[in-house]
Parts: C-alpha cells; sequence; structure tokens
C-alpha cells in the first residue's frame, strides 16, 4: 500500500523548506495542493501527478489524494506554512480514518513547517516572546459569535494575538468590530505588526497601533499580530518582552 | 560591521532545519546557544568559537553574542524550535538596540524554525486545526495570577491549548491547578496530547483525557496540548475539526 503525507511548504522560498518537506514530496508520485501553493514549488513537482485546484473543492481534492495512495501511488498533500494549522492535516487524516482497514493507504504523517504566524514573527522582530493567542477571522466554517468571543477573551487575557485571514474582499467589516473589542482592554496606541505575503513575492510589513491598524492595507495573504500590554516598538520592530522582570531589569540595565 | 542572526533550530534534527538556517550557522564565526542546543547541530558547529552554556546566564551569554557582531566577527545566536516563540529572539534584539548606533552590529533578523508546538502537533494528528492559545506555565519572569488567568479564559473561549514548559522538578502543582481550571469548562473526557522530546531522541507522545493527563509523564521538554471541545481522538490519534460544519459534514458523508 502506498503513503499519504501532508506536507508544510513553510513561507513559500525554497530556503524555508525543510529538507525532510523537501524529500517528502521528491519521493511522491502525486501531488495535492491549492495551485497557488504548487506554483511555489515548481522544482520540486516537475514529472509528477498534479492533483491541483481546478474546478475542485478542497474535500474533495484530499479525497482523490486518499484514493490515489490507495491505489498504490505515493501521495503528498500539501500547504503554504505549516499543514499542521489550519491546514490539510485534519481533513486528511478524517478521510484516511473514515476509509476501511483493508482501503486505506499508509499515513505518512505531518511534516511540519514554518507556519505563517511564525514567519510573520520573524520579520517583524520578535512580537511572541509571550503568550499568545491564535485566531482565524474566517466566518466560513466557524459562527462569527465565536470568533467574536475568543478575540474578547484574548484580549481580556493580556494575550498577544496572531490574526490568520483577517480580512477577504467579502469580509471588511470583522475587523474593525475586533479593533474595537481589543480597545476595550488595551491602550489605542498598542503596537499592530501586519505582514503581507511573508517570505515570497510581494513581502510587506506595517507596524502600526491598535487604533489606526484597521487603515492599513491587509488582505487574505496577511497576518495581524497585535501587541500585548507590554509589547513596544524600537526603531519599527515590534517587541514582547519575556516578563515583565526582564523589561524592568532591562530599563535599569538602560539607564546605567 | 559583523552580523548577529536568531535561529530557530527547529526540534533538532537536521531533516527539520531550513536551509536558511543552516546557510546562516555555516556562515558565522561565532556561535551562542544553550549547550543542550549546540549539542544537536555538532556539524555544522565545528570549527566555530561557541559561547555555550558554562556559568554563564542567558542574559550574559545574549550579550557576549550582541559584543562579539559588534567586535567584527559574524554570530548566530541559536534555540531549539522558533528562536521568535519564548526564544532568544526578543532579548537578543533589545540588547543590539541598547547599544549606540556605531557600536552596533548590523541586524541579520530572525530565521524562523520549527517550534514546539508544530512539531508536537504534527506528531499527535490534527489538534491545531482550530483557534489556540500558546500558554507558558513557567512563573520565572511571569506572575502565576497572570499564567492562571490566560488559562481560564483560553479554557473559557474554547481554544485549543498549548502548554510550553508544563512542569519542572521544582514545579509540579501547577499543571494540576491547569487541569482544575480547564475542567471548569470542559468534559473530563477532553482529548490531551503529551509530547515529550517532539523531533528528537527519546521522542515520546500519549495520548489521554483532561481528567488524566497530570497522572502521565511530563517534563520541561514536553509540550501538551488540551483539545477544545470539538477535538476527538481516532485510533490513537487526536483531530480537531477546522469548523463545526465541517465536523457534521465528515460525520453525514460517513453515514451515508
Amino acid at each position: 500500500m502506498a503513503k499519504i503525507t501532508v506536507v508544510g511548504l513553510g513561507p513559500g522560498d525554497a530556503e524555508d523548506m525543510t529538507p525532510r518537506a523537501v524529500a517528502a514530496i521528491r519521493q511522491a508520485a502525486v501531488v495535492a495542493g491549492y495551485h497557488t501553493y504548487i506554483r511555489l514549488i515548481p522544482e520540486f513537482v516537475a514529472g509528477k501527478r498534479v492533483l491541483g485546484t481546478g474546478m475542485m473543492q478542497e474535500i474533495e481534492r484530499c479525497q482523490l489524494a486518499v484514493a490515489a495512495a490507495a491505489a498504490g501511488e505515493d501521495t503528498v498533500v500539501v500547504s503554504s506554512g505549516d499543514a499542521g494549522i489550519y491546514g490539510m492535516a485534519g481533513l486528511v487524516l478524517e478521510l484516511l480514518l473514515a476509509r476501511p482497514q483493508n482501503e486505506r493507504p499508509v499515513w505518512g504523517g505531518v511534516v511540519a513547517g514554518i507556519s505563517a504566524v511564525n514567519a510573520a514573527a520573524s520579520l517583524l522582530g520578535a512580537p511572541l516572546m509571550h503568550d499568545f493567542a491564535v485566531i482565524s477571522l474566517s466566518d466560513l466554517l466557524t459562527p462569527w459569535a465565536t470568533i467574536e468571543k475568543r478575540v474578547e477573551l484574548a484580549a481580556a487575557g493580556d494575550f498577544v494575538l496572531a490574526l490568520y485571514n483577517p480580512k477577504s474582499r467579502r469580509r471588511v467589516q470583522q475587523i474593525e468590530r475586533v479593533r474595537d473589542l481589543v480597545l476595550q482592554h488595551r491602550a489605542p496606541t498598542t503596537p499592530v505588526g501586519i505582514v503581507t505575503n511573508a517570505g515570497r513575492a510581494g513581502e510587506q510589513k506595517t507596524v502600526t497601533t491598535l487604533d489606526a491598524f484597521t487603515q492599513a492595507e491587509i488582505g487574505m495573504t496577511s497576518l495581524v499580530i497585535i501587541g500585548n500590554s507590554q509589547t513596544y516598538v524600537r526603531e519599527g520592530f515590534m517587541l514582547t518582552p519575556r516578563g515583565y522582570a526582564q523589561k524592568a531589569a532591562m530599563q535599569t540595565s538602560q539607564q546605567a
């Protein structure tokens, strides 16, 4: 029986792909994934059968991928970032386990990649030195009320917030609502970093403030990081101290 | 002026290090980091000056690293996982920015790595398909009351919880308190995954339940993932559906 593996490509540049991810793709006969991701790795996909976007939905594509592996072809399902964070790992695993035992391909596992939140943070400086909450603002599969509640509780808990899918063509008001909710718990001057197309062509970053960030350009490939009460900006870098004690010590050492 | 770069090694195996991380280390004359991390990458460190643990504290080691770069030697500071998540990125950047402009090395940036939470999730199945909160239980730099409040709010918000530094020799009661807090919001049967030494020698994983997980072996190199209200276990895999709608659809398709 052949193998199905779910592979995180990282931001998109081959420099950010792990050797384990590259090897898994090279070994496969079939590569399934959204066209945008497949296009990031032409050198690894050449000569393989591609189950791309075409007219297919996500679930159908993953079903075809599992079926290809069950039929004897080593298959990888690729996502950008880490397939284990809002990625294809769950769907593929669910589809695999839904098959009768004797019609299942071998589970090749999830090959973790550099996720969007890690890539964005690295470009902004060091915003994730302390506890953070990762929230997707997409209400396609999650009721908006649930998302809103999570934003509120994360804001109340002084978590750094990392927002996936912050805005789309259709969905433009939600980010304004998020700003208003967080403003109930944090200063208007709280630093906010926006990274678009982290680690790939068209990369852009902006460091701004909680009261103003929704006026910046934000799209589907943006990741928004809202600092906690201790986050500060220095010379364009966004920094969240690891501890209140450390921050005090650093300030003392700077004054000394 | 030489360059200082903060590099995330990932879990520890060279297969999980990005080419960008490897290149940064190879290019450097000086490598600074905790001995345990340096030992993970002997083949890349050979022939370089190492600023290891020795008698040094973290802040002192990073100060020496910044000084080495300022004195003309390309330097990398390495952490396991992603140096941008509870790592050395912030400390090094703070120390760099604290120096007068003309005594600063060039900032080589943060090279993101596969963080512990990504590595652990990939081994457990797909627990992070939905919103999650990352919390360190270490109260060395953070008041315990703050940590407790965050656990409570994340539990109330139905976030998947990813716990760093869940337990140490000295700190054994906190994880019990965390369990009790989360139990106020979630069923005793909520799946909990524990991964110790993810992606390196001695790797272990356990999938258990919220009421029982504190009886499992947990240490400083463990990462604990507590599922949300929708997370389930099937054949040993921990799965959080991407959306309530999807879960329903999958169940329907399984029944059909």
